[in-house]
């Protein structure tokens, strides 16, 4: 099995490899007879010009790099991130640009990995997704000095294009629907500690709840898994003064908690009130279907993809800050039945 | 910003570029001590040879193709793709191959997609999935003459090679052991009705319920999505003579079907017993847990990468038969209340 090369076309159409090459390039020397004929044969076998003569011409990769480190299981159940990569590829795809995307185990891997892509040419840029504090792939990506966009607040994206939406304003707006629903102990089953979009909700949903003089506010932190969320939710509302709503980091552990407050024989929202962040097509299947933060996620990859190709393109880009996810109520919140 | 180049490391050296390309070649002609300075250099700016140059040499493109054909949100929620890639990426990155990975809109957008990827020598091979009844992609890629490996029956995979599980089998053992707990009436929940897959499934499932003598067997094709398996729900059970089990094409549906129940005050199992395909850990956070069929997804991808490896080296290979997906049963199945 090979590519088809131009002495295939010249074999079939029976001229010399010569004549396929003006025909091909557009040169003269060849009747408009043969040029048509040449052209129909390539067509049908399916001959381009190869990536490698066009790269070697100062042409660029026209493909963008994106590491996912996260493990499979996780990642499977997780809409976000295929949602996300769906959207950055709608609009790569516009500007004929392909996805080198690869799912990796650490942050190392990870580095290496950009700088074997970069290095031999095979990404024009990259997009650097679950920023965490004090991350070592900004400064690494900044020291080989290739385009990249940062999906993450710009405190930590260094010198790098950040592509982000505040959602300490999202925290905000949920607390202040919870409280003036009556709600005073809320509790918030959060992902994991050490990336930057976690450490800045829990500091708004601290800081809120202290505004409204609530008093039993908590955090407790997982790893995004069903069977975390699960047991948070267990422990939260086996513990003396409970929570009466419970606002979590994704869909699939608010799904949990939801099962747990069944087991528990507790009324949703007459007991607990649930909260689900992001707003997949899973939080509107069960019952009552869940009150969520959404976001068009799509768009949000597309407006990184999209400052990506404007940095490839050697313009200056300062950075994107996407609209707030909004809080869509459904059945799941409502006032505590015992206020 | 460019990549890092050999003049770049001949400048940091104080060599020249002659020296920097013998050094790093191993050929002779520059001492030991120069020839360290220059690798250490090489690998603090990052300097690869690039991909180009290899490629014009002959050297493999070392990467595959994927493209997937189905709208994001419906990607999104299906743990199914998530969990395949990662299975395939786990073998390529093992081997330093890199995923070409795309979401399009058609069959005419993915061929297009693949003659261009191996025309211009992006990609060594492809990965076909979601193989249809007289798939148009199987002749194409025959003609282009690229190594591809197809996830779907031998039967229509044309002369490229196969990875598939026995669907049919697994239909079987599902309904013989709900007609074992007593029930008689049973209905499927279908995906795409074009897919070779679904094919295969309903037709075991009609032969399996006519064999046991089961009276009212049904089957409903949906597009795999929350909604479509809850109006197919709604509509078996509102109707005379409903089912008191449903197999559903995968999880969402399964869980949008088990809030139907919900709605309707049936109680599950014992009002209406439930499965699920595909055993993600969305089965087990919703209340009761569901009996599923569980196979190893991430396994099943890197049979299909390894069999792709393989053909890219040059061996034939006949394809590669799955272990067929086990039933699991857990709290959503059980014997019929009024049976």
């Amino acid at each position: 099995m090979k590519r088809p090369t131009i002495a295939d076309i010249a074999r079939r159409a029976g001229v010399s490899k010569v004549a396929v090459s003006y025909a091909l390039n557009g040169q003269p020397g060849v009747s408009e007879t043969t040029r048509a004929t040449i052209m129909a044969i390539a067509e049908e076998i399916g001959w381009r010009p190869n990536s490698a003569a066009r790269a070697l011409n100062g042409a660029r990769a026209r493909s963008i790099g994106l590491a996912l480190c996260r493990p499979a299981r996780i990642l499977g159940v997780e809409p976000f991130f295929m949602e996300l990569i769906s959207g950055i590829q709608d609009e790569l795809s516009a500007q004929s640009y392909a996805l080198m995307f690869q799912v990796v185990r650490d942050h190392t891997e990870e580095m290496d990995l950009y700088r074997r892509w970069w290095g031999e040419g095979r990404i024009d840029g990259a997009i650097l997704v679950d920023l965490h504090l004090s991350d070592p792939r900004v400064a690494v990506t900044q020291a080989l000095r290739m385009p990249a966009v940062v999906i993450g607040h710009p405190s930590e994206a260094g010198s790098l294009t950040p592509v982000w939406s505040d959602d300490g304003a999202a925290v905000r707006e949920t607390v202040r629907y919870l409280a003036a629903l009556g709600h005073r102990r809320l509790a918030r089953v959060a992902g994991l500690p050490r990336l930057v979009h976690t450490v800045l909700r829990d500091r708004a949903f601290t800081e809120v709840c202290e505004e409204l003089g609530l008093d039993g506010h908590v955090i407790v932190h997982t790893d995004y898994t069903g069977e975390q969320g699960a047991r948070a939710t267990r422990r939260l509302l086996s513990a003396p003064g409970r929570p009466s709503a419970v606002v979590y980091d994704n869909d699939i552990m608010a799904v949990a908690g939801l099962s747990v407050a069944q087991e528990l024989r507790l009324d949703v929202p007459g007991d607990l009130s649930v909260v689900a962040w992001d707003d997949s097509p899973l939080s509107q299947v069960v019952r009552p279907p869940l009150t969520a933060l959404s976001r068009d996620i799509p768009a949000y990859g597309g407006h990184a993809a999209r400052a990506l190709m404007s940095l490839i393109a050697g313009e200056r880009v300062a950075g994107f800050e996407d609209a707030a996810p909004q809080l869509t109520p459904r059945g799941s919140t409502g006032a505590p039945a015992r206020a």
